[in-house]
């Protein structure tokens, strides 16, 4: 068999098109200029659908302005059908990093929706007189609108699958909260032995803190909803007829399913990449708070015995090709990478937006790269981290336990009663001579009676303190 | 005079202490410890008065809760109200950047307030048991409470003046926006020449970045006023009377007029710094979006012969020791130049925050000391670029206009009725042979009539244009 | 046809693994464990055969200190370049970011060589007790010493894949720099018109740039030379023969072709990123001026009408889906984006280096990944930059030459001879009324004749300027 | 007293200048135009004797070349001695970051040695006709070389202060190294057990991080050392005598005593931010290695009672407000953070570099003033590590051991003796049933003789391993 070729031309002259493929020329060239990543558009299935969502609601209000006829509107929408359904996906080929703002890809989607719709309206492809990538299906549009608005449907997608499997990790986190209630351990500020807490407060914390990340997640994921659509070329709405843009709006918030609204000034949204620098920082702090976690989970394993050895996290896969027995902490380990991932990703998101210049950022495209990836990989690593490790940590209660009743800083609890001085003075005491706290401020020097101590050292005293004094 | 010292005493051993000096061996030792920036808290104002608020609200809170004598309590009142009001900051001697979490700062607070309360009662200086810094001042207090919550109260009012400047900043770009509305010009994307806009629109997206930037701000602001009186060591209360610390929130909303309010989950917040991350987020945004409209600016009045030459910037200083006559944009140069510190500093604050181990995050000096920066040079900078640039800013009309008519991109206006392909044809003419978009379109091709030609490069619809097809 | 499997245990327990693979147990738990990035190993051929060299040196030096028959390091010997010849890349399917500093991929290796040596010595796979991965192909390794040895040399092959892209663009820049020898054109500081030069010196300075990389480039690569072989797992040389280290060092600088040296200090080496940095800084401060470049083909290209059009970049593509006629510096664009990538990654890499503790860096492996993502971007970028857009740039002469004559900065030649003082009131009166600089000078103010303004002004001394004074 | 004035004009007009001051109206305009940080160059020293130096070899140079008047040349020559002497520091007003590129503090100080050149040959300040800033002191230079050049000596200067700081720590470490010989201890890998070590091998380890570090910033020093006097505005040496620069450059390295050289291609050199990048980078990299220690002793460190408590750090100050007797490792911690600092910085810089724009980098003052904090605090931190932190350290030996002999890692050196499957299986047992690796191995299930066992765990043989199999 041999392959048959179509022929089509742009503004820089004729390109054969193998016959099988629904993109064109544009297309075809910008495959050629970009040979960066090797990470297509394919690899973001959301973003394709996003950007089919955005050609259909497109193509609804141009017919309803009147300025798309409805034949030529249905094919349009029928084909953007078939690509969100997901028969398409492989069409989408160009690197996800591309010059000319996402030129390319809004192209890419033209031309692949414009050959589904000349095909089902029973021409063969590449017959644009009856379908054209630009004249009709980027009717009303540029990409300087149409990609945007697809970037920003695609990433309220993927930030609400980050935000699902943090709402996990934050559950998973406050069970065993509840768990590992009435275990009491050392507190410890500055790697120092500080005072009691439990373990369980530990790990409620760790809920508490991902709950606050959903919480500003949800927030940053507002401002993403507002587009532009309308704007075209640089927000003048040149072009476009009266109504299209808050009609388009509205059909796209129906069909993407999300709320989409329309920004007030289109000139400035045309250029503002705010949004994406708030999601990224988000995304960031996210990374830090799971990191800090991280961080603590793999301390407080630390050992099995030349560490604090407080908890254990399940084994996952033997720890060394030399060492046996060694299991080591690999699921925070690849988490903790992950958050350095995604707050490298966050500066090159801050260069990218702070090098747009007048009208346009055309640095977008690695917007989009680093904020599909970034979501993607923490995504991937919460779900990791929630199922692989933190579902199964064991507490070790005696360990815990035997390093409070040893420590020097349940000394604190007696400031109230003796004051900071003469409770330093103890503290320095056991700290030279190796006592205890309880020989020397019971036995030795008398300073509190053992009935005191009792009331103050009690096990429910140390976990929920109370406020005694004389 | 012969220099006179008293002796104090803390946990190290005795030391002199100059007699004139309010703060104490803890803060002597400090000085000693942290020779890093040469910036010490006497250079923040704002967190100085901060903490003396935090201890304000302590004092009266333990005497409400009747652990602290009324006599102690007002000492410690008086002294409060006299570093508010200023009388006091140079003895706040320690480095901005200093390890211990912040110990520092607090005692030499403590110090300063027992001192100057032993005075106020009648007392030598260091006669601590009188009024004794630790049992006293820091009565159910400990660093990890009060530092972060008085660097809260300090960083939420130096927000509210940046906010302040951003706020006369949009002003001044809103009524360029207005004074510049009938100024044609060419809109680019790319710095490749796209479609007519006004200049008015471009000032005026401006200022809608700008306006944007003051609600998120605003947003980001909210957080920082959550604070953790009552935690002490780490989030368990340990020492702290029942009640505290909600009543020594409320005093201190009250004294400090800010909205504060206490973390439900103290534990989980004396380890905390995303609100931080997230200040120090909106902070990078805003310096990401004005870099971005003084990289514009600067662009926009390049030149004067051999730039684009379509604004021209107040001159405020000879741009050369060589070249007679040039004048630079040294105000937009120094504000891109304060961006650039503000989006190092969120770097260095990221690291910090992800530093944090267990129950406290030892690294906060240096994100005060990032934020503090930030936040004055970004005020500092923003009050500059209204007031030395932006106020004067004046346009050249005709450089606008003319470069509009002698375009390319005007074709674009064309497509509705011609379609790409044929538009496209005339643009690609046009800059083969350097010939008017005019003169192809109507004269030579005949496309359209010098008529519909009119209607459509009226000034009236280049600045505001209608969708016109056949 | 039937799937059939082959039962392999580990330290946790048995698994079935497909008997058509070559990898083992431990690869799987790993593949089952990391599903992170969905980028294997496979991905980076480079890195693949440079552990199989690590491999095959560490089978010759062990079988040369007599601990390893000479049929079981022939065996492994044999699989290793198997492997360097590419025939089994696909079997290395773990994520390139991975928990355990490595340990998934070096015992992915271990078992595949085990499995494709136990297969030539005719037994079937996962008969490990004829060949072991770990008593035999890890034999006197640790991933601790195998994963970093194999790291560096992929790193330094794939550094030197970037170095020759920029030897290309080197020369072009150069060639340009040649060809644009004599068109005079405006020199410009602060956007603002400073004094003229040719395009060529413009031109000669992207080279020079260039060549300053590729020299530094070369420098910091040196470092990445430097192994640990034989430190296993901390350092010590625990479980290694006498020799070993230097006899597994010297034949892998034969297998690489690579001048690989011996750490001095094996504790050391174990745990440092330096030479990761290293790399990375100076990957960055290439991404940093090859930005800058082309920052400026931008602006130079920026127009065609209304911009400073000096020169043309050649049309690679359509730059608008509604602006006809519009084309884009679309390379120079997707350079600066990988620019931002590269950026980015450095922080990544700076965290991870960060964040080692004690005798181990944990985060190599996105460090790995961030170096080579980072590499092959920027290769693959800049032999774009070289091929689709350097190659072809033109001048337009005449643009440059008449933005000099028209211009105010040429006033700066007349320094030396009137002061600073008389040529800036020139320029203050050229600015304000529109005049040029030569009716001034010598017509109206007569402060130079015209001989004299003819020798200063001919295009030989403005391009090649001679000191002139009275 | 009256305050008496004098009145200066430049290119915007007349402004009144206090008589006492040495600096003129330009300066004057800086002040007013960049108040930004607060930090002027009078808080660098080393920068205003850099820029002595330069001026005074272009005088020098100006003179040779026959274009400045001997009694003019030398008025120059003895005013920057005096600058260099000390005594004008506080004439140097102009904040660091600023812009302009530096001009402002160029002619800071060009007006300041003109001054004191005026003075010093009997004229007022001010009378300009007989020294003046522009036409004497900036003969034959431009802030565009000048300005640089005094950095780049500034800088080189300071990174020497910063490599002498290191050395000593260096030092400390080696010595500590030694100190610490025969203290065994465990080795740790991903915080969990490995094999054992000494604590002599571990500092000495940091001993030779630092020197490595010492090294590279050698190495990125030596491009520092690179001008380009005679360059003037943007490299094409206009107004420049033949021989100038030469001559001009061989001065300065005498007057220096640093090894000054003129660059290759001046055009580059003027807009090339590189060698900044570079000792950024390398700043950076010292920065991460000597957190990663820091990090390191902090852990060592942790305790007292509930860490790994194998060293001691010196005691510097009380480590809480509330917790008596608590000591926090406080060095390591501001050291921490200043390399926080410096990384952010470092993003500061790459900014900076990346937006300079055609013919000059802009954003040089930016660049200056995030190096010159950069290695000061860096340097001041590491003299205070150095000697209030590393000199003090102590060692628990008998802590360290005791985790050695309890742990399950010394099983590791049965591997060569028993195979990894049969150690794995003892690592397995011990962790589950708690009893030592001695007893499962030698008397349960006799893998090992009893004289094996001393032979392998010889305290000789675990601090220097041997090779050991059947």
């Amino acid at each position: 068999m041999t392959a048959t070729y179509r022929t089509e031309h742009d503004f820089l002259g004729e390109k054969q098109i193998p016959n099988d493929v629904y993109y064109g020329v544009q297309t075809l060239r910008a495959v050629e200029n970009f040979c960066i990543t090797g990470i297509t558009n394919a690899h973001e299935p959301l973003f394709i659908e996003a950007f089919a969502c955005v050609k259909k609601a497109a193509a609804l209000a141009n017919r309803d302005c009147g300025i798309l006829d409805t034949n030529i509107a249905d094919a349009i929408v029928f084909a953007c059908e078939e690509i969100i359904a997901g028969k398409y996906h492989d069409q989408f080929v160009t690197d996800l990093i591309q010059g000319g703002a996402g030129t390319s890809v809004n192209m890419n989607t033209n031309e692949v929706i414009a050959n589904i719709g000349l095909e089902h309206l029973g021409f063969a492809k590449g017959a644009y007189d009856h379908l054209h990538p630009n004249n009709h299906v980027n009717c009303s549009q540029s990409t300087n609108d149409a990609y945007p608005t697809a970037l920003r449907i695609a990433l309220y997608k993927k930030t609400g699958l980050l935000i699902a499997a943090l709402e996990e990790l934050k559950s998973t986190f406050a069970a065993k909260g509840i768990e590992f209630n009435n275990i009491l351990k050392m507190g410890r500020t500055q790697l120092q032995d500080a005072v009691p807490m439990t373990l369980g407060q530990e790990f409620h914390g760790f809920a508490t803190s991902i709950a606050k990340e959903v919480e500003q997640l949800l927030e940053a994921r507002k401002e993403i909803a507002e587009c532009n659509m309308g704007a075209t070329a640089i927000g003048t709405r040149i072009n476009v007829p009266d109504g299209y843009p808050e009609l388009c709006t509205k059909y796209l918030a129906e069909i993407s399913e999300i709320p989409v609204t329309l920004a007030d000034d289109l000139i400035e949204a045309t250029c503002d990449t705010g949004a994406y620098v708030h999601v990224s920082g988000a995304l960031k702090r996210t990374a830090i708070k799971i990191s800090k976690i991280c961080n603590d989970l793999r301390l407080l394993s630390s050992g099995p015995r030349c560490g604090l050895n407080e908890i254990n996290l399940p084994k996952m896969q033997a720890g060394s090709s030399i060492m046996p027995g060694k299991v080591n902490p690999v699921i925070p380990e690849v988490m903790n990478q992950v958050a350095f991932y995604v707050i490298g990703a966050d500066v090159t998101i801050t260069m990218a937006a702070e090098a747009g210049q007048l009208q346009l950022n055309v640095m977008e495209p690695v917007i989009a790269f680093s904020l599909f990836t970034s979501l993607a990989y923490m995504t991937n690593a919460v779900h990791t981290l929630t199922s692989k490790c933190v579902t199964g940590i064991t507490a070790n209660p005696e360990v815990c336990r035997d390093m409070v009743l040893n420590s020097i800083g349940i000394v604190t609890a007696l400031n109230p009663i003796l004051g900071y001085e003469i409770t330093a003075s103890i503290a320095k005491e056991a700290l030279a001579t190796g006592k205890s706290v309880h020989d020397i401020a019971v036995e030795e020097k008398k300073y509190i009676t053992q009935e005191k101590w009792d009331e103050i050292y009690s096990i429910e005293n140390l976990i929920a303190p109370k406020f005694i004094n004389q």
